[in-house]
């Protein structure tokens, strides 16, 4: 069952600039800034409500941020929602003719376990299902 | 201040099968839908932990969902961050130098008070600000 939406992940070319925006402007705060090597990204998690703004940069210019970035510009690249248990979504959602980027779950960053599913499947949108201990 | 993530607006092209998507498969509940003239929308608003989704279909072609699609295919259009006082908010960002499409705010979807960002001034996310009483 989706319990709530996790986090919102956008895709930023300098990650210290947005941060500038988010907190000095909009007045968020920076909780931590990650490195998830995997990912090829550095990410800045900003609480508000309970959910998550992931601020996203690329390390590298082969990693999906940048891919993304090169193909859309900066913005909003995926939805996160929260379940209680990842495998069995997974489970339910490939009974449903849902096409699965990630067939297992997978570390993400902040130490969540996650999985995407193909936004061929979800009318466009690049949706991340997770799962927190 | 920003209390939370009031919800992700996601333009589609069929509000109607994209809903069997948000509650057959991922099992959320649409609690409404609404036509917004003004802005040429029918929104579907999904609850889910203190946000929504806001999955939205245009209504006319000339429409801004129906023109985001044409140039970037059906997914994620804008986040709306929630704030106490929204005059008072916008004030405070056209102080700090951010481009507003909306200088005033204005009636949006839900009965909630909205003004926009422009994407130029926020590292290229539409981002809305809205007001609830």
């Amino acid at each position: 069952m989706v319990r709530k939406i996790d986090h919102i992940g956008i895709a930023v070319r300098n990650l210290n600039e947005a941060v500038k925006f988010y907190e000095g402007v909009l007045g968020l705060k920076v909780a931590e800034i990650e490195e998830v090597p995997d990912q090829k990204v550095r990410v800045a998690f900003i609480p508000t409500g309970d959910s998550e703004v992931e601020l996203l940069e690329s390390t590298s210019p082969d990693g999906p941020i940048a891919r993304f970035i090169e193909k859309n510009g900066e913005g909003i690249q995926h939805i996160a929602f929260r379940v209680d248990n990842l495998e069995e979504k997974l489970a339910d959602l490939k009974s449903k003719g849902v096409r699965l980027i990630d067939e297992k779950p997978r570390r993400g960053a902040g130490g969540a376990m996650i999985a995407f599913l193909h936004p061929k499947s979800t009318f466009g949108t690049l949706v991340e299902i997770c799962e927190r201990k």
